[in-house]
């Protein structure tokens, strides 16, 4: 088949993969799978799947990592050259690879790495995006993303800027947009909240969403001059989203008749066979 | 059960809509959409459930509607509150109601509008999230909205902005980001690249993608100096989603490799039946 699938997992909650990412994870004979991937989905492979883990395993948190994976590329983070290279072997022994991704595949997902590599090497490729944390995450918080009183824009942002990227470092002071979110940024919360304070005012509201869509959400809401120290006394940890802006107001307002989210295995299993 | 599900459809192609969407299409009481939803997701309704169409009819484009629909609230567009006294309505009788947008319900959806309205009513709900259009659309026209080596942000912004809007009046020039992903733009176009002008190159490249995702996809690259002319000469029309920024180089280096986007009802069927 010689062909590479990069798919989107999703936020959190397995219920928010597209249909054609189930059905491909249904069908693939290898999933390459992220830290950030719901163990659920992987429970729809078949049992000849071989299941290969290569997320990034941040210090300390060994004991996050999923135990009820079949196989296992060790017990090491893979760097991305190490995952380049297993997508295209694979490929090229005529398997079907489906290399599942949390979110979105193009929202620092590192896609475009990969599909570099499998371009390189003559490998067919698909992209299937999936639902992104960025803009999911905060609207089962309840908080939309744009609004038509308060947000005509948001912008999404890393908070672990690549230090070889050729372009200038990024100063999130300079950012604009009525909305900013910002992944991946808890380890650099103090150095975002200090440069964003410089252009904006300390009573701006900041939400961060702890384990967004999933059972153990956390939701910790104040502005930019206190959110350091509230998400120090609340050992925040990633995985987190940070929201930026005045549509964090309207968590007050739609936050409360918030449901979902929340969804058991069983629950997906039944729908994905169509009952 | 009194209550209504704000269920993003996807960008267009339907198998992009989430598994909890179509669950939801399938077993809804009335499902009320907009323009820009897929019909071949509605004929995954029972033969029961009342499909209300309120999609905004652009000038000279009544033959774009949908013909396949059952029933439909008349001819004429709904205004936002005529839609909002639906819902309640339709949820008040006791019905299962889906509301079903293109793309995400909280990007430029007026999801928060309908939320206030449903609240002020006592009316529950429950957003489910959508794959964006926004990034979407370009991923399957070969252009990551970020990536490693030119982007490390993306800002959405809508090209019609609510002139009631509290805040300043948008300036597209004034916007930050790597990538700018410009939504419902078209009709705008020269105005924006007119004010991108003040702040950007006249090199800066440029896509235009109309109707994203779906078989009748186009793709128009330029630059901000010349996309006003080329996409005059190619007459482009809404939907369309307009990409600027150093992401657009990308399509060269990987639109050739992509597929997908061309999957057939009676596909989408099958695998939502499970098989």
């Amino acid at each position: 088949m010689k062909k590479v699938y990069l798919v989107g997992a999703g936020p959190g909650d397995p219920e928010f993969i597209t249909i054609k990412g189930l059905d491909l994870i249904q069908r693939a004979d290898i999933i390459i799978y992220d830290r950030l991937v719901s163990e659920e989905l992987l429970e729809h492979a078949r049992n000849a799947t071989e299941l290969i883990y290569v997320g990034k395993i941040p210090k300390g948190s060994w004991r996050e990592m999923p135990s009820s994976s079949r196989k296992r590329a060790g017990r090491h983070a893979l760097t991305q050259e190490e995952i380049n290279r297993i997508l295209v072997e694979k490929a090229e022994e005529g398997k079907m690879v489906v290399r599942l991704k949390g979110g979105d595949p193009f929202v620092f997902g590192r896609g475009g790495e990969e599909i570099r590599a499998l371009k390189e090497h003559g490998v067919a490729f698909e992209v299937v995006p999936g639902v992104t944390s960025a803009i999911a995450v905060p609207a089962l918080a309840g908080i939309p993303v744009t609004d038509r009183k308060y947000a005509s824009s948001f912008t999404v942002v890393t908070g672990q800027e690549d230090p070889t990227k050729a372009e200038q470092k990024l100063d999130y002071g300079s950012l604009r947009g009525d909305t900013i979110v910002i992944l991946m940024g808890i380890g650099n919360l103090k150095k975002i909240t200090a440069q964003m304070l410089k252009t904006r005012s300390k009573n701006t509201p900041v939400a961060i969403i702890e384990e967004g869509t999933t059972e153990k959400q956390r939701v910790i809401v104040g502005s930019l001059g206190n959110i350091v120290k509230k998400a120090e006394k609340e050992k925040v940890k990633p995985p987190a989203i940070i929201v930026v802006g005045n549509v964090v107001k309207l968590r007050e307002e739609f936050g409360r008749w918030q449901t979902g989210g929340t969804k058991s295995t069983a629950d997906l299993g039944k729908k994905s066979r169509g009952t």
